[in-house]
């Protein structure tokens, strides 16, 4: 029986085992693969402390750190259902056998959703990037395209118009939407951006980066197919956040995260709570998440109270 | 006329930087001295990512990124007034001349209410520490004070019982204080905690580190005085917001920290955001802050919709 078993080792799941180990709380953290979508990342900068290492330099950092500590991880641990068991206690089942824990941490993330199409596998990380907060300063003076016109999408557009030479903004509807009108406006006016509608991405080209893109669209109510040369490819087509595990044990918001109290990190369910982003939290950064994270075990010392 | 001052340039202070400028937000970051309160800490093993550096060393890292992502920072500034100007901006004025910005992030901290005794001052990081969380590992098998009984004495003492050999409580009242009764009998119980009432600490002693502690308490309805060989203290006397420039122009709450929203980081004034230590956030911890100073920024750029 343990006092806290954390699920997911990104950096909210790490820095909550930090938090947990030092005080002493009999941790155990739970992981499909350490770092999570960490290890996507190109360049990371906007770390407090760390600048100019790669997503997967930054995870052995943060994996270091907590073995160091001694924080014992479960790799390649797939969790498949979490549940009550007697009081005040819950059971793990995994591919790894079950474990009890007298409280759980939930920092599973989220997974983007990916852009499926052909040559996406292959070029991810090499131009294809799931998040222009992280990723747009690197695409200085550089032809971009952003692929989804949801407010995320709008957003990246924006931020590239501060870095890149040029950006297509492919958009799936015959109009943008979201609710951020004025930035749709902007959008419109910036002599770098470029809007398709009706619009379906094809291919991604490129050798060893991307060099182009190939997609499909309405112009003058014909289907016509177009290849434009690009060296970034954003992809704002919606994330999912990974509970699968969680049946309906706790709350969940319209996006399917978990709703925590902003404070303690408390789910709906006592003894469960979640840090990172897969919880209702707003922004989507690392380091948000590992503070998160250190909450979430502050708080579970807290409800342990030993 | 800037989009973004930022008022402290502590670990809040300058993750909000790095998320600013990294937005094209024209920031400017005001501080009396950077790294505010990190400085003090002797080792730092609770930050994601980094270990085993001093407070100081820490702080050179977060300067250092700042920097290399061209953030200005105005250093030995001393915030005399924040007040409203026209519609929709700032005005600060400071000893070093009148600044003007659009919004504000107020990320002063919090000071330690200092222990002020003989010898305390000279032995500051050598021995005497204001953070049990941080600290509490690095009094392996050695005896310790804890001057203050409220919540956090009495927490930073459980801590310790995980750790040192030894942990003398001081505590100022004739019993002890606090919400958390369970603890107190638990402290009662430990054979590794003596709790002595009606205490006032006199005078540390020591050359290069803390040797001893020598206090009055009262002893049998008598008055008497006793020396106490330690080698650490934590002093748990409270800490008090650095907000004096505010004047009452957002809400504060009971303990005088600045009352925020806690998705958005927003005050209650339309353009005043706060991060980290000086905010009704519950937990006061470096990696907390830097999140914290990330999402006020991140709210600032969807603020002023630039």
């Amino acid at each position: 029986m343990y006092d806290l078993i954390i699920i997911g080792a990104g950096p909210a799941g790490l820095s909550a085992a930090i938090y947990a180990i030092r005080k002493k709380l009999n941790t155990l953290v739970l992981s499909g693969n350490v770092g999570g979508q960490v290890i996507e990342a190109h360049t990371i900068d906007n770390y407090l402390g760390i600048f100019g290492l790669s997503g997967a330099e930054l995870v052995e950092k943060f994996h270091e750190h907590a073995r160091t500590l001694g924080v014992i991880i479960k790799e390649g641990v797939n969790v498949k259902v979490l549940t009550k068991a007697e009081a005040e206690s819950f059971k793990i089942i995994t591919s790894q056998g079950d474990f009890e824990a007298k409280s759980v941490i939930v920092a599973t993330g989220k997974k983007y959703r990916q852009l499926d199409i052909p040559g996406a596998k292959k070029l991810e990380r090499r131009g294809i990037t799931y998040c222009a907060t992280c990723d747009a300063p690197l695409f200085k003076n550089k032809m971009v395209a952003v692929i989804g016109a949801g407010d995320a999408g709008l957003d990246a557009t924006w931020q590239l118009t501060k870095y890149a030479s040029k950006i297509y903004l492919l958009n799936k509807y015959p109009e943008l939407r979201g609710d951020d009108i004025q930035r749709q406006e902007q959008l419109k006016k910036s002599p770098l951006v470029e809007i398709f509608n009706n619009c379906e991405p094809r291919e991604v080209k490129g050798d060893k980066f991307v060099t182009s893109l190939i997609f499909s669209y309405n112009g003058s109510g014909q289907k016509k197919q177009k290849e434009i040369a690009v060296q970034g490819i954003f992809v704002e087509i919606g994330s999912v956040p990974i509970l699968d595990f969680l049946n309906s044990l706790v709350k969940l918001n319209g996006r399917g995260e978990i709703i925590i109290n902003p404070e303690t990190n408390a789910s709906s369910e006592t003894g469960i709570f979640a840090a990172g982003d897969v919880t209702n939290i707003p922004h989507k950064q690392m380091i948000v998440a590992a503070g998160e994270g250190a909450k979430a075990a502050l708080s579970v010392y807290n409800y342990l109270k030993k």
